[in-house]
């Protein structure tokens, strides 16, 4: 009845020097850790801050030539929902690197100003990169493995966590389907993601203002092995992804909108602020009436909850009001109608 | 320089009997720690999986009584994602202990066959209840926090990760806006939730198979603060929610079928199984004319990728068409459409 399961512990690895772009990071690691006392053991893996890694690979973006938000653009494959805020829009996005992160994890603060620094492409390459050059600089054999982590928030918690961006030579799945409870019966889908919680773990020994970009979870044995596991593949896509879009965004992309087009930014973006009801209702209005059809729209006496729609033809009309009220759900307004020749009046209330 | 954190500890607390209604949870934890050479220490967070607090609770239903699909939704607030499997209908939710969790986070496995257990509805008060019970049954003054574990999937990523359901006596968000960096530039927006790294980190060395449902972080004392942190205030709700409809679902919810519905069942859900195109089109077409307009559909010569749409009124075909059109996009496909008096001919192919 007791569990196998021993202690784990986990070691920030301290005294390591501002790292610049060609240094050899397994060597600093390995050095790092060889003089606090604490060489790396069998079993070991050691969890790399992905920042460090861009700076070793020279992945800095320079201000002066390109701005940040084409920068993001130019760094994700698609925009999964965005928000404008007093400094610009924010961008949720699946980024080129894997992960689906805000800003595509472009990463400014400890760099130059005029410095972005950029996450590699390629996170599991860069991985096997820095276990190579750790193994190269223990110069004995030892079976480590390596994670490299980055910092994202969550959908629907407050806050951030850290997660495998990359990873070499652990098993990235605990895939416990298949096993059995203690009491016999099969566990229904109980698939942990060892990867991210050794990320996690990590980062409760990392520094974000001390400079302590490395950590190693010692302890896990059994989770180093060399199962052709990547971090890549950790990142759901196509129909296993529930969430490709935001709530709001699902809704404007349905009606021909999508974010991060030059369409949305023109219509106007949700603001992370309160916004009155009259800009929603025009935004509402203007998603809808992208459809292409000759409507017109005004406010009824310049009250922003009542909308007029005309237009010639009945047949446009229809979908100009089916289109407006698909929007303004879209903006979590309510509607209701009426309706008379060539005319539809559409009140507005919130929800 | 060099960095004051300490290496922190994952302790397993094994040799706890298995959990029964009104056991005292905190005295079985504190012996089993007595019995295995670890007392408590200051700075000790202690990590409870949530099972053995509902075990403990006797939070149990049974499936006699009530089916589990009901219980998701009777235990929840909301839907906010839905897909048909090949047992039953698998729903993301917001449940009243707090996260958005596939099926409200209620469990079967390690329990009765006909029995599941519920996810207290309090986990902060559940928290605080089992930290009361540690500090009674340790009978010594000692400054430990309470972490309640669940486990949950993720939308973007693979594998399910352990978070904070509860807590008591933790700082749950290290909050680093305000700080400078080490370069003295203020960190944007850097808030890491330590309480989910915490849950995460425990993971690592409790089992899900062997039964050891708590563990002890030790060495991060300076987070064993009682500034009124709470679990719930972790989950993210209201506008701060960019996520609170998946993508699908906000396109249905946005034309009047919301997730969770009897209207959404009747309709019926999208698979987690590859479905053919026609089951996809009829269901689009089924959410577009809920609108109530009268209008006509049929299949072409039966090919289920053209839809005829005929109306009396131009309005409501212009209703019908606008809505259809929104709706097929909701389920990723893309339409061209023709137009004649009192008919509108819909062609649809894959995104």
């Amino acid at each position: 009845m007791t569990d196998p399961v021993a202690d784990v512990r986990l070691l920030p690895v301290t005294g390591l020097p501002e790292v610049r772009p060609g240094d050899d990071l397994g060597r600093l690691v390995v050095e790092a850790l060889e003089r606090a006392g604490t060489p790396l053991v069998d079993g070991d893996v050691v969890v790399v801050t992905s920042k460090v890694v861009s700076k070793a690979e020279g992945l800095i973006a320079s201000t002066d030539a390109i701005d940040r938000s084409e920068l993001v653009l130019r760094e994700s494959h698609r925009v999964v929902s965005e928000r404008s805020t007093d400094t610009g829009v924010t961008r949720v996005v699946a980024s080129h690197a894997g992960p689906v992160m805000a800003g595509a994890g472009i990463d400014a603060s400890n760099t130059g100003d005029a410095e972005l620094l950029l996450l590699p492409h390629d996170p599991d390459a860069s991985a096997r990169w820095v276990h190579d050059k750790i193994l190269a600089a223990v110069a004995r054999p030892v079976r480590i493995g390596v994670v490299l982590s980055d910092t994202a928030g969550r959908p629907w918690r407050t806050g951030l966590v850290d997660l495998a961006l990359g990873l070499s030579g652990i098993q990235a799945l605990d895939d416990l389907r298949g096993r059995s409870d203690t009491e016999g019966r099969d566990l229904a889908v109980t698939v942990r993601c060892l990867a991210d919680e050794i990320a996690a773990a990590a980062d409760l020994v990392k520094g974000k203002v001390d400079r302590v970009p490395v950590a190693v979870v010692r302890g896990l044995g059994q989770v180093v092995v060399a199962d052709g596991s990547t971090a890549r593949s950790l990142v759901r896509a196509g129909v296993e992804d529930w969430f490709a879009l935001g709530r709001a965004e699902a809704v404007r992309d349905a009606l021909g909108v999508s974010p991060g087009s030059a369409l949305s930014d023109n219509i106007g973006i949700e603001s992370v602020r309160p916004e009155p009801l009259s800009r929603r209702v025009d935004r509402a209005l203007q998603v809808a009436l992208t459809g292409g059809d000759a409507v017109e729209a005004a406010h009824l006496a310049g009250d922003a909850t009542v909308v007029r729609l005309r237009a010639r033809s009945e047949l446009q009309l229809g979908r100009a009001w089916a289109r407006f009220e698909v929007a303004l759900a879209g903006e979590r307004l309510q509607s209701a109608s009426s309706h008379e020749d060539g005319t539809v009046v559409v009140h507005i209330s919130e929800g």
